[in-house]
């Protein structure tokens, strides 16, 4: 067990939060002056008879992961079943792949990581096909069948069964707030609590950080639920110089982030082109294939870059990228156009560091703006 | 042979420029509307009887290179002496050490790649001793001792001399601005050839581009010869397109700019901290030692990154970088943050992709820019 203690309720009146001793029972009162909310998220999960059974799992936090190896080691399941295909499904694929295992990823949406571009959802499918990891789109889940073991032995969806060996559940996260909501802390419309750039909730003594919160999402102008490790560690410190009295601020985000499946990475921030569309803006897009670094290289390889701008300024909304290398560590860049509102006029000038073992002459990104121009104010 | 014809004179009464005949001898015209100067540059050479032998090189061009090799190839040379220290000069060393020869770098200032920060330097003499590079600093070149066969044996500098079976001056470049000169074109102090943003020359049918012009340096607010591939790339598009009468721009560099040397990544933005003291700004200094990703990734190691940024503004001036890995790659999200002008301030509150395998969930670059924040204001 990692966790020790669990806080099950907050006594505004005393100021004082109870916690249940998950070791001895019982439970004790811990007093406070501002509090800090940090309670994280906890994995979503389907709803169904049969997840309390031992090869059903989900991947939230150390302790998940070290159940899931040690029901790996011991029992050498052949096959794995995982439901979702956000970034944790995809890099479990990878991971049961790795053991040996066979891997099918049943997802309810039309294409894997669908919050991405269609065309690096495309990239996606390519790697997990050349890694025979089987994808099967647009299922519904509707059924666990379990066997004398009380494991399940089969996954029942809206278009067929699947055996299996064991199941994982990577369908997202749900913020940990009850607590807080009980306590009169009031959350957003996705379901997280809201602060302000401070980190302060409605209560003035309580402050929030992390997967629980909400977070301003600086291209959108509005509040997203975006649980990721980097964010939560900025939200922490600016809610504990807070707290502590101090006057720090968390500005926010663009929605940057990246993973890795098999050899494929992936990358992207801001905006993608569909939701530039459902909020009305004039954009634009340009995707182009570009070599990620001098082709005489060894490892030179496409990366596939696409950028979604505002017409007519050019204002860089989003960029997407997918590709075998080079490709997270120069979306920060992009991350950076974004935020600092740079258009792809600017970003077209930009003087790159070139020397053949990192990028070509003429880097991805200036190629991407370059061809970008002629779209702008047409 | 790879080049034909070389360009002897220009005939503006005339328009047209004579050439010599490389193959067959003898000169002929051809006539222009609109000229393109893009006559590069050569390498820079001791000026010492002795550099007409056959174990002298230096390496400019494809044609330099292959009589390295073959060199190489067919004598089987155990020693390498280089002159200089820049990153042809080291990437040398790296080449010859590759080939199973000793390598000695005789350099005339303190430190390898010298315009770099000191701090960088220091990186890349640990990484030339643990490849067994020889690096003597001081060292005032004073003669070439040439055996029967008309070799140079030994190199005599202020210091002692040295006995090698080769020798590479990597002294840097001059530009080719004879013909150029000759016509009417105006130099910059530089010595190369001056242009404004349209690559146009002084000479109102005459544009020009590459290594054999100048460039003007977004930082310094000056024009600096800088000789490198990218710039001269983005130069000939630009002096293409005008010539053929449009009207593009290039708006300069802010020396961006990278190598490699064995396993260290060398890479560099913006201004060192001696430039912009030299120009009286106030200025500070923030250095960090940060890993390239999360610790338990394989393959993360430290990266070092020095800030220059000017106060009270807070803006970013330089970033100079060295490390194993993710540091080319890295700098061009500074490159950007230069180029913008961005601050300390704004680079601190960057929302970053953040994946194990690509970095800390802070990036060395936020880490940096967070610690300099302090001095900012001081």
């Amino acid at each position: 067990m990692f966790l020790k203690h669990r806080a099950v309720r907050i006594d505004r009146t005393r100021r004082e939060v109870e916690f249940e001793d998950l070791e001895k029972g019982g439970t004790k009162r811990v007093g406070y002056d501002r509090l800090v909310l940090a309670t994280g998220a906890r994995s979503r999960r389907p709803g169904l008879p049969g997840e309390e059974a031992p090869n059903f799992f989900t991947l939230k936090d150390l302790h998940d992961g070290v159940r899931i190896r040690q029901f790996v080691d011991r029992r050498k399941p052949r096959r794995a079943l995982i439901l979702g295909s956000g970034y944790i499904g995809l890099e479990m694929a990878e991971a049961f792949r790795r053991r040996g295992m066979d891997a099918l990823i049943l997802y309810r949406g039309a294409r894997p990581a669908s919050r991405m571009e269609p065309e690096i959802s495309a990239e996606i499918l390519k790697e997990l096909e050349r890694n025979a990891v089987r994808f099967l789109p647009n299922q519904e889940l509707l059924e666990f069948r379990i066997d004398g073991r009380d494991e399940i032995v089969e996954v029942r969806t809206n278009q067929d069964s699947y055996e299996t060996d064991l199941v994982l559940a990577a369908l997202g996260v749900v913020p940990n707030t009850e607590i807080a909501r009980e306590a009169g802390v009031a959350l957003g419309p996705t379901g997280a609590i809201r602060t302000d750039a401070g980190q302060r909730t409605n209560l003035p003594e309580v402050f929030a950080a992390g997967d629980c919160c909400e977070t301003y999402h600086q291209v959108l102008e509005d509040y997203v639920h975006v649980p990721l490790g980097d964010v939560a560690n900025k939200q922490g410190r600016v809610a504990g110089l807070n707290a502590a009295g101090g006057s720090a601020s968390f500005p926010g985000i663009v929605g940057s982030q990246c993973f890795q499946v098999f050899s494929l990475e992936v990358a992207s921030t801001g905006i993608s082109e569909q939701t530039a569309r459902q909020k009305g803006w004039d954009i634009a897009t340009q995707i182009v294939e570009a070599p990620s670094k001098v082709h005489y290289m060894p490892g030179a390889s496409p990366v596939l870059l696409k950028l979604v701008f505002e017409r007519p300024t050019g204002r860089i909304l989003g960029a997407h990228m997918a590709g075998r290398e080079g490709v997270a560590r120069r979306i920060n860049t992009l991350a950076l156009a974004v935020q600092a509102r740079l258009t792809v006029q600017e970003v077209a000038r930009m003087d790159f560091a070139y020397a053949p073992p990192f990028s070509p002459p003429l880097d991805p990104i200036l190629v991407a703006a370059e061809q970008a121009l002629k779209k702008v104010s047409r």
